[in-house]
């Protein structure tokens, strides 16, 4: 199969997109949203360690890409359920952030476990909980994931609650670190 | 041309997905993120009346698709660009909408015209500012329009400016109104 592979400007457009030479389709390629939560139960933060490429072994927030037809809180809730095994509460939006490179907009949500319920999912190899000190952080898989849990804690201390954006100069482009 | 068009679950997959019949190709398709802004000049709203479908000739504040390697807010800018001419100045995120039946999420910013400059782009057929008071609410293109406007005058009565998600039972089904 070709699929969408030829990159060309449809007739009546400005943009190049993929086309594919068997079938004539237009891919109409769109960026993606990533959705996610910083998890805590009693000052601890929820990490699952991946099981999956990109940066298999490194740990996360749990988060991944959101589903047709979901809300981005019921997106966020199932990632959880997945990854973690865990039934969140989610309170607030904490953070958008933009990685331009990648075309994705990753939105992360400030929730809660009511009870310290949770096991690794197939996509995690490990589960736990942390306290801040303890957090392995020459170990996080992803750039956001430093930043969203920095946000969480600047935002506890201040009691702005704003959503936080990318930090200055920050792109989350990986390929630059 | 066939495309990708034939609903079924892929191997290794637990959702249908649209495959093309023809060349096999496997449409992963994401929902789609609507970029927009209340701009505002002197108290005065900046309105677009569309001249294109859905909703040809009814008032919206600019907005639409983020393209692939943009951030929100310059894709927020230039679609007040295409479709008012004007070069807006992005304050703050007000507003996350879902419309979970069309797969979209509408994020909505608060910005101003630094200069009354402004025009119809070839998506409008007329742009204007319009005081609280005279905006055409009965000729509004969609509910996540009405529900921008009153969040932002909302927002600056109370000064809480948390973001605002969709109004309570409300998802943005044009087809229950």
């Amino acid at each position: 199969m070709s699929g969408p592979s030829v990159r060309t400007v449809p007739d009546g457009d400005d943009r190049e997109r993929l086309v594919c030479p068997d079938c004539g389709f237009i891919q109409y390629d769109n960026p993606r949203i990533v959705v996610g939560s910083v998890v805590t139960f009693e000052e601890q933060f929820l990490l699952c360690r991946r099981e999956i490429e990109p940066r298999r072994g490194f740990w996360t927030v749990p988060a991944g890409y959101l589903e047709l037809n979901e809300t981005i809180t019921e997106g966020a809730a199932r990632e959880a359920f997945e990854e973690a095994c865990a039934r969140i509460e989610i309170e607030r939006l904490l953070a958008v952030y933009n990685i331009p490179r990648l075309s994705q907009v990753q939105m992360f949500f400030r929730a809660h476990l009511p009870a310290p319920d949770f096991a690794a999912g197939p996509e995690s190899q490990e589960v736990a909980l942390f306290a801040w000190d303890d957090i392995p952080w020459d170990e996080l898989a992803f750039p956001s994931v430093h930043w969203v849990l920095n946000h969480f804690r600047e935002s506890e201390a201040s009691g702005d609650h704003t959503v936080r954006t990318n930090p200055p100069g920050e792109t989350g482009d990986m390929r630059k670190r």
